[in-house]
């Protein structure tokens, strides 16, 4: 057994992880059923009121026209930005070096629509203006991820965003939001989604992050670009006959978990503030604007494994499930605020922070 | 209202529909589930016991090295033939012209592989030899549907698949089947799924049709060609963080259901029996060799549905949810046997068959 898989066990073992809503077991789908009708009838094929509903009331809350269900995130963006390259006729978008498409999706952009991507902006920051203004070449689509996940959760400023989506419009560059954590930052921004996804001509939304469903995502926009999403959901193979168990928990815990979002950003915000008095910690960013962040540590990974299979042997209190080698004397770890932060006695959270500070110097 | 409704409508009113295993509602996903244990840990990204051991299984019965759970055969099927396309070098597959691929996925094989289909035989007959040998293009692969669900449900003679199976071998061509509807010829050919496999290099087979799951295939093959199949599934965005509730019902109902295939069988041959002992009604195939059969009648559309209208009311039994035209004074609908028929009454069965034979006339 590798050590991470101790880690994991060891965090998996512990009375109070840190980490997300739940374990990812069944009872997630179990429970959003018993809220439902058995005699409920199944969608076919994209069609009947269960997903219609859904679609419907997601393009409300969103503000756009129409809405589609779809099985994944990776089959949405792809699509989505294959629509706007064939409407333009040029098979180039732009994005960040860390956006999903390009490094989670084993090129699929690539190898299945033979769109070019371009660059902007760098590791350790979100795309900004200035990065676009200076683009010298010419795309189809501009993608904006919100906020920008593998850099810790950053956003862009407010106003930047407003001039990005305004110079967009003003060259004919089609603006797609990568929404997959886009509930999480609306406190922060203190915005309603619709007016951030007024910005963009299309978005796409998930249901298994902060929401904590089981699969699934929305895209939506206008009426033409989400019938010809459907065209291409068929031929990516996302036409399921039913994807009713992935609606019937994103609608389960869309409702349950969006009111949520001002307190796992709160949360957010106090955890990383105990990470951040620790000695050669700190967090990116150093506050949190969504419910996530990552955790930066100058020591090697094999001895934070060491320090934090202690503590949570100790304390029954669970940091992370995993670590990520940074360099040989640094590492970092993810962390985002689900249900669980606010069942864990506050004594035992400063304790835990109390130790670790002292056994990482 | 169009006609095609009120028959839908008619049809789902009545006591004893004749098709399939049961309405397509969410009781067929909580009855599955309420045998699964809730403590029990979703699949991650195409990992976990749960989707490995069903994967397991699914290889074992069907003879092969290996197996992948996939969201949709429509996925499944286009990366069976990338892959064996990329091996030979040559974008260029063969299939019968109502293959599934060919009629029902918006051309996804063409407009995401960019690659090229030969048809072979034609609406009357399934591919044999002949048709094989005669072929003047060099071809990746050949796919074979068992049954040709577009005809009713045909196979050709096991002798014909063996020497095809031969003469691919020699010719390097590929072979994958589209078993879709695998499990429910094995009672005629009365030969084991892996027999049958075993003259394939891949194989599809799905969880909705005979087994009457939610979604969701499985493609198997030997380990080089399944590991590159995971590549492609997160390429089409089908390597979702859980598929679990299409993995469990597949699980369940292929348990309860595969034993009753025999079943299903002789039911169906009973059944178009029954129908082709009507005036102006015949089935093909005119004997079914699997639980399924299409019915032409020479009679309008409309005529059939006003004498449908009046039976279903009549006797509370229903015999087709819709009726597709087929000319002017000709039309045909499709029919397959599941739960169902073993619950309707023999003696309203034959008064349905005696009016439907009286006022066809």
């Amino acid at each position: 057994m590798s050590v991470d898989n101790s880690l994991l066990e060891a965090y998996n073992q512990t009375t109070f992880p840190l980490i997300g809503h739940s374990k990812r077991n069944i009872q997630i789908l179990k429970e959003a059923l018993n809220d439902s009708d058995e005699s409920m009838d199944s969608d076919v094929y994209g069609k009947g009121k269960l997903i219609e509903d859904f679609q419907n009331n997601m393009a409300e809350y969103l503000g756009k026209e129409s809405a589609v269900f779809f099985p994944s995130g990776t089959m949405a963006q792809q699509i989505a930005l294959r629509i706007w390259c064939d409407k333009k006729g040029l098979k180039k978008v732009a994005y960040h070096p860390l956006c999903h498409l390009e490094i989670h999706e084993e090129d699929g952009l690539k190898e299945l629509h033979h769109i070019e991507s371009i660059l902007l902006a760098d590791h350790s920051r979100t795309v900004q203006l200035e990065d676009v203004l200076s683009m010298n070449e010419d795309v189809s689509c501009l993608l904006l991820e919100l906020p920008q996940r593998e850099i810790g959760g950053q956003l862009p400023d407010y106003a930047d965003l407003e001039a990005i989506s305004a110079y967009c419009r003003e060259k004919g560059i089609m603006l797609h939001l990568d929404g997959a954590r886009l509930f999480e930052i609306l406190p922060y921004f203190q915005k309603s989604a619709a007016e951030i996804c007024k910005l963009f001509d299309s978005v796409y939304v998930s249901f298994y992050k902060g929401i904590g469903g089981i699969a699934g995502a929305i895209l939506a926009g206008d009426e033409a670009f989400t019938k010809e999403s459907k065209v291409w959901k068929r031929r990516h193979g996302g036409d399921l006959i039913s994807l009713y168990p992935y609606i019937i928990s994103a609608d389960y815990y869309f409702k349950q978990r969006l009111p949520k979002m001002g307190q796992y950003y709160e949360e957010a915000r106090e955890l990383a503030g105990f990470y951040n008095q620790c000695h050669a910690i700190i967090t990116k960013p150093l506050v949190p604007v969504s419910n996530m962040f990552h955790v930066h540590l100058d020591v090697t990974k094999a001895k934070l494994e060491a320090i934090l299979l202690a503590i949570y042997e100790e304390t029954s209190i669970g940091l992370t499930p995993s670590i990520r080698e940074l360099s040989e004397s640094s590492c970092y770890f993810e962390v985002h605020i689900g249900e669980r932060y606010a069942n864990v006695p506050k004594a035992g959270i400063k304790q835990v922070f109390q130790m670790l500070d002292e056994r990482i110097r």
